[in-house]
């Protein structure tokens, strides 16, 4: 931490910031410039402390130097990590492909839609029982009932589940069903959910929320690592900005970027990340290129007659046909 | 809604939306001009069968033209709700000052400034009890030993109690302690928090999420209302833009707005809404003359040793040159 | 600047950094944790190669710490500076108004608005004679017919005159017929206009980019101090965010900001700054209370029917009422 | 357009909107729903004088259908364009890969660098001679001088040149040398110049602003084809988000969106787009995936003592490895 004194800082000033910064556990180095002094705050101590000397006289602002996260760091641990989903790794050489329908709708719905996505190459099926809708009136989900179907497509295709948890309350319940727990965009910081699912013995797809710096996801991440569960992959699906023509604006440098501080795996979720059907092959391939360790697709039956996020699902038809893209080479270069 | 046909759409293609916006229980109006041809979709049915039309072959894309929300709408309800606190009334033709501190830290600390900020003429008292934090590794609030020292002080100086509910577990206690219950802005859309408080027989006081439009938040509103508690006040609190000059974009024009769109209260928070001390008395006075209902604002009796929010509270003395700032008129208008 | 050195960075890189600071004209101070060195460039050299030593090996990441703009700031000028526009002085101790319609459409439109913008209490006149459309179909102005009419407006009404300079092809012509020449949003970093308007002696106004940072603001300012012309207003207008209801965001603290940044005014655009008739009394006295040395509203004699910017644009009663509005005191605080 | 009535709207009001729309040109469509009536504005007309209508009594608001652009849309133009900037096609088969410094420094620097991409394969050369800053006192470029040696790389590599104009008034000159102008991001919507350009018989590059949406691109290309010069090029470089541990949101969808919406080659910026030198590897392939016709790197022989844009540039041997990284086929898929 880097306590940056204003130019007008008197002596009396700069001598509090040191007397703080010992008090709160660190050393302080300081560096006279001609026209300001700067504070270093070395070792470890009580960071919060240093923050709040922001508003201390004389101190222009407050500058952190290191990264405020350490178990999913690649400093703390460089090697990639890898995690199994019921025999399925994510993390490892090869891509893993998710789908499945936005909400589970009907047995026949969910039971068709794993045969698909299995026959097209999917080899882990999602699908929402309990959902985040932004408005009460829009279709919550079938909740426990969609479990048990979840449950029975696992058994009859043999592909492992992912499904939202919304609350607490729910986590026993869905830990009973699937193989991974998905946290929600909306609720990355949700910090009494994380506190709870650090504490099961299932991986958690962890999405990074509309409004979330990489580095926000990376603290949430570690809410899960620090209280015992490291099973986790994260998975980029869109941040809001000022473009409206998508649903989101689709970070795929932000997968790059995950996965050269964290070792954790990261996958894109296309289907949320432009909403739009039209886009899908092609996001989908760059999500690859730029080195995510999955995808996440969304894929209905009959997208026009979906309960949620029709406009945004594939068919099968068009799951087939991204899942070929994905095996053929670039454009090549002119020379 | 409108459908809105492609250029190119085939009359096979307009009769196949015509058929389904009948399939969706709503009457379809046809309107067909020299270059395409636009469908509406009139009455109320299914509007999620509406929106997937998005991707009926044809179709350019599905406009909706009504408003999502209901009960929280000055449609329905022209006149202003007033919500009653403890006996202080938000809402009214008076502006309502809660003050406190971001964390209850000890019972010297909270009882201290609860004296302060009603000297200084606050009528309600914020402190946190569960906070939120983007890292693990920082204060993560006394709990229920925070909510103790909350019940004691507003037994000594009268000022009903707000403070932030994280999630559903923590409800039942807090309800116990509390006169208000805040959903912190990263809850906004936590839906299974939201649906618990709707069954609570306490005012909420929702905060805008950080990349909430007004009508995300309004929708949010509406999951309490719909839910069975109409005790609701709104506070605008920043959003997440590209300017980090300052902690958040205080987006004040929403106060405005919200008031036009809703009949529900809305106060405003220029602590977070800025993020920065020497900003404060300029933004509350501007939230005031935008229309807000009441501010909320932090005050600690040593902001540089806060355990959290040092950065942007205000001392004792700061907060009283804030509260007298409100009562002067506006700089005078040059003729 | 401060060159934050990676955890594994080796002594050989360490002694690298220190030599890169030496030649750049700066003395480096090294200072030594016990996970990572720091290593401050102290004095005044040339700052970009110290930026670009964010990719030298073993180095983490380069912090700014003095603020970049020199002129503009409070710290070289603490008094604040008032502009003199043909005897309208912004910056003083009273708010200015300027008044008028988006475009000059008619001379009969033009003289009536100033009329009646001027009995309502405005100092100053505004009327776009060039005008930047998003679409090339849109109304692009009437040019140098339009500026003659802006002449007369002045001599008839004793107003004087701010428009719009869209490149340096028209400084010439607008400079005599205007009092004041505005850079818009979409022009703030125009670098090539903003070199010519500072060898021009006539004041300017300099409004905010849509995706500018106050920092970005300032330093597009600093280009007419550092080259000559320190007649500068600067001009808040929203910028451009996730929030669709409103044409902009209208960053009221940003007012605020930029005074205790810089000692050259600040006025507000809220017309522009929410897109809305219907919020722009709300907005103006929120602009007024958080600081600004003036206020620019777009009033048309017929908004409906008006060339540009119909929707955001008051009516001459509209406007009376804003005006009228600006004299209220602020609601009342309860007890 | 369609004119969404509010749900008050009186048959006075509705009977006048009906008015305005025949007067503006366009045949009014009603449909009169349970809650509401709409009323389309069904030809073509003058198109703001129905958007003004947003302020007329009883409308809520209106909602544009068509698409704004004419000439750059896929509806006017199915086939893709190519543009031939001295023998290299941009828009056909193959991805062509432009490379350079961000700043000509010196003719040894721009012909080491010329030599150096090309052997690695790339077929363009950029060097920018006007510099856009957004600080005074950064490096503003060598002007004529770098046009004199950019033709002189030109000549001994036989890479055609790619340089930025950003006035009206360095048009003619930068002509005489460069191959094809860029545009930059921060002047997309400055009108003088696209206008001017429009004029000239040279290919254009037009990046896409920080702030702009897809529409609004377009919509600045649209001067230029409107205006006579159909030989552009647009370039996704990355929009300003509240992400800031990159220096833009690399928004590579919306490459693949406007060759959806638009006949025009789209380019991508890795270096921009990205702002770090370690990501460009993965980025470029992801650009190249998701369907760009070229990428635009910024080289320099060494980053670390570049005068611009250093944290951003490859050396020799890094855009080497990405070159060759172009050739390797996507990571496979798990079955």
């Amino acid at each position: 931490m880097i306590v940056n004194m204003s130019e007008k800082a008197s002596e009396q000033e700069i001598a509090h910031v040191i007397e703080r910064i010992r008090e709160a556990g660190y050393q302080p180095h300081v560096t006279r410039g001609v026209e300001r002094t700067i504070v270093a705050a070395v070792g470890s101590g009580r960071r919060h402390e240093i923050e709040a000397l922001q508003v201390a006289p004389g101190v222009e602002n407050v500058v952190p130097i290191a990264q405020p996260f350490k178990l999913v760091s690649r400093q703390v641990k460089p090697e990639r990590s890898v995690v199994n989903i019921g025999g399925v790794k994510i993390g490892g050489p090869e891509v893993v492909i998710i789908a499945g329908p936005c909400s589970v709708e009907s047995r026949q719905q969910l039971l068709d839609t794993a045969y698909a996505v299995k026959r097209a190459g999917a080899t882990m099926l999602r699908g929402g029982a309990y959902k985040p809708r932004t408005s009460p009136y829009d279709f919550q989900g079938l909740g426990l009932e969609a479990l048990k179907i979840l449950s029975e497509a696992r058994e009859q295709s043999g592909l492992p589940i992912v499904t939202e948890v919304m609350g607490t309350e729910d986590v026993d319940i869905i830990c009973e069903h699937a193989d991974m727990l998905q946290v929600g965009a909306r609720n990355m910081q949700n910090f009494s959910l994380l506190r709870r699912l650090a504490m099961v013995n299932k991986p958690v797809l962890l999405k990074r929320g509309p409004s979330a710096t990489v580095k926000e996801w990376l603290l949430a991440a570690e809410y899960l690592l620090s209280g015992g569960n490291s099973q986790v992959v994260l998975c980029e699906r869109g941040i809001k900005t000022f473009e409206t023509e998508m649903r989101n604006t689709f970070d795929l440098a932000a997968v790059a970027l995950a996965r050269d501080l964290s070792h954790l795996p990261v996958i894109a979720d296309p289907s949320h990340g432009t909403g739009k059907q039209s886009l899908i092959a092609a996001v989908s391939g760059a999500a690859v290129a730029v080195g995510a360790d999955g995808l996440i697709i969304e894929v209905h039956p009959c997208p026009e007659r979906a309960l949620s996020d029709g406009p945004q699902s594939l068919d099968f038809l068009g799951f087939e046909k991204v899942m070929r893209a994905l095996t053929e080479p670039l454009r090549p270069v002119a020379h």
